[in-house]
């Protein structure tokens, strides 16, 4: 097979096969939009399985013959996400319970217990039927499993799963206690037994069991993808197998999720126009990175809008030329498809307003289907880009187990700890600097990379603290930030002086931390020898530290700790670690990466300064680099001045871009 | 009986059997404020009934008579708002299970289950023997059943109900699943025993479902409504009932109800002095023109309070003369009565600072008492203009099942779509072009008018597009804007172009629909050809329409559709269709409404411009209109410009009126 | 023993009995901070009691020794503040159900159901076991019972007592209904069995009903405290107890608790620097006095945060020397201690990162550590001030069963009555004038005050309505707000002229009470004869009064109650009634209050005028009184003019106070 982007999204034809009319006129339309992928059975139980035990298939089969025909290839998925009503009110065990110890009725979607083993018979019967039918089908490339996981389950089978997972874990109570702290309180425990997962009618205090539940529902969901898919390969099928993630999404770990699957793929729904379009983009940008990290591979692009979504507060219309960018720029990150929920609008309930490919009205000359079919033309014309790789020099740890320790901790600031926007801030000022940027874990390798920011790395594993030594030791530069190295991973505070572990790198200790009030804010001002020259402003939490071994670069300009040190650089080994004692602004970020990269003399994507509302990206393959240029200001862009070179493999002009338009510019290896 | 207005309200003396005192001054109170009627037995279930089967209604009596003797009349309520405490003990039953599927303890009131057996047993055998025992006393002349019917219950019962109902409405649950469109997110249904009713712990995003839950509520509602009547008819009592209903209420639809009683009446509760007076005054006008508009016939106003409420968020001073003028309002729109609640504050429990003719003070030199005796004696002077009638030449039509299904839709805009605001718009405009306007549901004949304004008229019957074509080609004028037509009475989205049914009328097309986040304006601007000459702000929602055999008349100022379509007029017929592409600010109804007015030669109450903050209605008898001027400013106003002709029936100049005023002028037909 | 004051704190050493070492250096640390005094077995009982019935004190007997060697005395506290997680398995009765009827499950702290017979025999055990193995240890001092009492339970056990509480409280069902005003919406019980306490999910209408509940739930839990008392009693301990109440509280009413013990305590936990300091400080001051006032006697400082806590939305550090200001702020007001939450910091869950003594670093250099040792210098040199009382020849009325019903009612303002507002309006003028003052509830003797402000006292009792005529006869000065005297002591209206029993002593009779919303305002201007000549600002809620025997003070000048009094003044027996008739602006207070002590010739602590940002209070004992001032404005202050005479106990100049500082002068009687 020759290299592709999928193009095309989710199709439910079982939604219209009383009208053979509809379908056949789809097919028509597809083939007009250059698509050449879709994705079939999201959500197809009921019809699949309208009685217990009988399946349906043949109306599939059609379809996907009919695809075929037309040289359409098909991701097939489970059918997990939603159950049929005779399986809810047959079995009631598979529905959920929430919190509140309260079972669900049946509604909605992507609610049932992980564990049921009900629900896991029915489904592996299904997926191991599927696969038997369909897996050798030439039309079907991929195995869609389920959609996009998530939520919980506090059922009684889900209590004892967890507690069957607390004993592997601890081996035994009396070290879940002490790891917990459970004296606190008297909320020590006699044996696994006893305990409960957290509820806002009993327990939601003990951080320790917050954090180790949310890694159970993790462990748990992980579990359930694996049945699913062993199911599959029961049924005879080889094919790969992904599953639909999201933006920020916290409920599972998908650095654990992506171990069990052969492609990484998400959903992308941003609020285009909310806030400003560079805004957005690159907050887009940094999932896309995101996801490609987390296997260092090229990804799919599963879903997004053609027009505007249903479920926002506000329903906006994408302006012309915003879906060709963002569907190019998912590219430019390392994506290999281009792929719409949905491709016909449903009829009725919750989401017959989300746009879709194909509207009520059926219409091809609506301004989505041409946009749509226009992207289908860039794809085929760039189609060589696919399956090419993002390198990256510079890493940025955003760590989803950390996330959940440090914002459900109670203090220093429950109003809000600044961690998405701390991670962002850095992430938009690397961007700027023309860079590609790979996010990743604490459990990950960075001894590639020439330098790694770690932003408030509040639960810090001791291999990691022993990881960032050795790199830096070794010659590799890291920005460690305030509120880093507080808890171990069961959450329990280290003792002794902090940053745990990191004083001797970092060549400083934590004393206190200040919580500063919305409306509060200090300043960082230049230290007598630093080379930071300015002031910035800083808010949130303020760190006062005693320099140890560090050079002085900033220091607080108010409050009393005025004077104290507030950035610091610590030469170690052949390396330098960085400290930034207090959430500053983002500028403070531009200057002190400008001075890290020249100093070791990182290259950038383009040579010059890159101007406001630009992003920059790029995609390497066997043959050469391609760099994506993308402008999301309000009007067009003369970039004359960046003296960009090479071969325009999409755009018109090495010079100027258009609103919207991408660029894309091959540069021989 | 000659012709009178009512003029009293809610009395409880059952609260004071302990205290003659008490009672025997209530009725000399009452003859100083010219009381003429009271209504009784409002939540007195425990005192008629204090032991199941044990009726007491000697007290009931002796108070009738006693109220006789004073030739006051009595409206009978039957007692069913509220229920004893014993019933609930031994009946749980009788409570509502709410939508969380938890049934309530007892307390409040309004909460009773519309489909038990037994409560249906119980308040029938009551209101039987209420019939029985005062159907003929001299003194009752209506009969008040329950009180304000509302909210809705999920209990077994209720669910067999619902789903008796659906099976009457759909037949076959195939037919229910192919309307509901259940395929998404497999939620076909095998049969009716498993639907179930919207749950925020189940399902609420199958907008089918939910709509038709509330169709059943109100079924509900009537079949216990007519349930109370029956009772009392058995009684042998054939006395005009009604039951009062409440301004801008969802729960159930009022144009249903109102066929189940002879008279219509509602409760009155504006919130004066909150915003300016002129807006409370407008707004609870459209729900006078509301009530009326359900029959065509005079109503009663069944509550309003004398002074402040207890409920509000501030229990605001009414100041002296606003109840004069707020009473007369109501007549001025076709009300038959004043009536209060309450005549005497209770001393405990959750209404005891709710305003009153008499208060804890008991004095009759209260500022209120004395307003209240004021309005006595205007009542008797205006009493000629009781029974009159209003005639009115434009519609606008309100649709209560519309506006569930509206605001119940996720898309195009989930932070409001403003659906209330816009009729309170065009309603503001046509008052202020000195008209009478009818307030009318899309089920009723709109031929009589000569305009009819239809504001987003999402769930479009066919029934309504048929008569809306043949309205507009035999001459009528109809105004018709954004997101019309798009789904069918199931809630299923119409296929092919939209408005549905509409396009040729219209002679437009839509093509896309943005929502604006509430920062956000767009403007319109004069086409080539138009009447119209200014610019108006946008908001909210801006639909981008392909225009047909229409002309245009304004078009979009900004974004991407700059220049497009935003209203415009087809030629049908003998009559002309406009179109409102927008959510568009006041002053372009005015202008609008005034080149249709004036084409059309609609004739106004009042020949001139409306200075702001007046107000002005009409009724009609066999011998003369009565035009109603009422001044809502802060201060008095010279009228002269105005040239007012006729005789004054009420207030003391034609060229000028005093703040709060209500000049009555009689102008013989 | 001589007198001395205490210093310490709450501390947990069960935490670390695994952990000898750290157990070890928490003494040397106490010795060198000054600590005397800990506070043992605050939620220790998982460790006390492991298994059911099997005791394990002899880890606390090690320390308690190990304290005794050391000189630091102990405080031993009850466990029952949080139960073992076998308690709550076995016998889930000790759970607490909510007021939706739902039994909470295991998890967080004080949550126990005060009525279960289970709880009470367990912990009943534990207390008499506990006294006996301690009550004579040498180093025990008091009993601390519990903590922080507060909430509630709706169990069944709960409800059976409310009945029997009941039915003891009104004797008959018929006088409970008529009492209770049930025959509102056919309410009426038949017998005391049919009544339930409020609920979201049945009644929360019925305010005799609410207001009885919390009555009743103080009763149950002061019950609950002697329950624990007489254990410990049996015990054979004939130590004192005291337990620790909080901050402004509304769960139960003080004033009965504080009847139970033998010594007040509270913590103390102001949101320091999260307004002006100087107003955080005052309105700690006013819970200081009410804690003194409620036995007239020295109390202690149980809890206080060395440096940030962990629960506010921001966790803002104490800046340098607030902390010594804040301890010492308390001695001045009566307190005789300094007690902080706590000793050593928690290693996990919950509190882990609130303030403590030694933190995790277990370093004895840090701020906190410093600023803790100044404290127990500070209160060596200031010992023989301990045990002095606090003398005020004024009182303000706090009722907090006035402030239920207040809260609770409908109308005439639900948008916030502003109760707490008024009181502390009034409590910062008086004391910015100089004076202690004491805060009483209105059960109290109020004749040997010179001055009693007496805001919004709704519920009125009839004996202090007697008192208060009584005392104004014999020569006191009285000020009466608005909105008092309504209801009586079941929330029931009085009839009438208002206020109740107050129109002749107060000269007024209320006609109406006008809400205001937050954007409203109103003005007093002086009245003809008043000796008040400026204009003040007044807000919420304006009373129109007719005025009787009083003499004009002040006018409204708004609205339609223009030119009607705002303020009068009765000369009535030998006293004045002053009444003020909205919620007017402080300033009004100051020129008010400044007005009578100069009438009265009331002494203050200061001559002169108190300059913004300075507290001044005072404690007496047989020698001498003891003048304590601090500054906590954001500078240094000049105080020269005060013309301060005596012995600086504390602090180092009478013509200067620094920032924070606080001086003591002693002045011999």
């Amino acid at each position: 097979m020759k290299r592709k982007f999928l193009h095309g999204g989710d199709y439910n034809p079982e939604q219209w096969l009383a009208h053979p009319d509809v379908l056949k006129k789809d097919l028509e339309l597809f083939k007009k939009a250059k698509i050449n992928t879709v994705t079939l059975g999201v959500f197809s139980w009921s019809v699949l399985e309208p009685e217990e035990g009988h399946y349906e298939f043949g109306w599939l089969e059609d379809i996907i013959n009919s695809l075929h025909q037309e040289e359409i290839q098909v991701i097939l998925a489970t059918p997990s996400g939603a159950r049929p009503k005779w399986l809810a009110d047959k079995y009631p065990e598979v529905l959920r319970v929430g919190e509140d110890r309260r079972r669900s009725l049946f509604g909605g979607r992507h609610n049932h217990c992980y564990t049921s083993p009900v629900y896991r018979e029915k489904i592996g019967a299904m997926n191991e039927a599927l696969s038997m039918r369909f897996g050798e089908h030439p039309a079907v490339k991929m195995w869609h499993i389920s959609n996009e996981y998530g939520g919980e389950c506090h059922c009684e089978l889900c209590q004892d799963a967890f507690r069957a997972w607390l004993r592997e874990r601890y081996q035994s109570i009396d070290e879940l206690n002490e790891k917990w702290c459970t004296t606190f309180w008297s909320h020590r425990y006699q044996s696994f037994e006893q305990v409960e997962s957290p509820s806002s009618i009993g327990e939601t205090g003990l951080h320790a069991l917050n954090l180790n539940w949310r890694r159970f529902v993790t462990s748990r969901t992980k579990d359930f993808l694996e049945h699913e898919i062993r199911a599959i390969k029961k049924g005879g099928s080889q094919l790969p197998v992904t599953t639909n993630l999201m933006y920020s999404f916290t409920d599972v770990n998908y650095d654990e999720l992506a171990q069990s699957i052969d492609v990484v793929s998400w959903d992308s729904y941003p609020l285009w126009h909310k806030r400003e379009d560079i805004e957005i983009a690159t907050d887009t940008g940094f999932w896309h990175d995101y996801m490609r990290s987390l296997k260092n591979k090229p990804f799919l692009l599963m879903e997004s809008c053609p027009t505007s979504t249903n479920w926002q507060s506000v329903s906006k219309l994408k302006k012309p030329g915003l879906l060709e960018a963002a569907s190019l720029q998912g590219i430019g990150h390392g994506a290999d498809s281009v792929l719409y929920f949905q491709m016909r609008q449903s009829r009725g309930s919750f989401e017959k307003f989300h746009g879709a490919v194909i509207d009520h009205s059926g219409r091809d000359d609506t301004r989505v289907f041409k946009e749509v079919s226009k992207i289908g033309e860039d794809l085929e014309k760039i189609s060589l880009i696919s399956e090419g790789v993002t390198g990256a020099q510079v890493a940025l740890v955003y760590d989803v187990e950390n996330r959940w320790a440090l914002e459900d901790a109670k203090g220093p600031r429950n109003r809000g700890m600044g961690y998405m926007e701390l991670l962002l801030k850095m992430y938009r000022s690397l961007k700027r600097k023309g860079l590609n940027v790979d996010i990743i874990s604490s459990t990950r390798d960075i001894s590639a990379y020439q330098l790694v920011a770690i932003p408030m790395l509040y639960l810090l594993r001791e291999s990691f603290a022993q990881q960032i030594e050795e790199y830096v030791k070794e010659g590799g530069s890291v920005l460690q930030t305030y509120w880093s190295g507080v808890v171990d991973e069961d959450d329990l505070c280290y003792l002794g002086d902090g940053p745990h572990l990191l004083t001797e790198v970092l060549g400083v200790r934590r004393k206190e931390i200040d919580g500063l009030y919305d409306w509060e804010e200090n300043h960082f001002q230049p230290a007598a020898d630093g080379f930071l020259k300015k002031t910035y402003r800083c808010n949130r939490l303020c760190e006062i530290v005693e320099v140890g071994s560090a050079k002085r670069l900033m220091e607080y300009q108010d409050d009393f700790y005025k004077g104290e040190a507030a950035v610091t650089c610590n030469d170690y080994g052949q390396g330098k670690a960085y400290y930034v004692a207090a959430d500053v602004e983002e500028s403070f970020y531009d200057d002190l990466f400008g001075h890290i990269l020249e100093e070791k003399k990182i290259k950038r994507l383009v040579a010059k300064s890159i101007p406001e509302g630009l992003t920059v990206d790029s995609r390497v393959n066997a043959d050469a680099e391609y760099v994506f240029l993308q402008n999301y200001n309000k009007k067009d862009l003369d970039i004359g001045q960046l003296k960009l070179e090479g071969e325009l493999l999409l755009g018109e002009s090495l010079s100027k871009i258009k609103r919207y338009e991408t660029l894309i510019i091959k540069k021989r290896l």
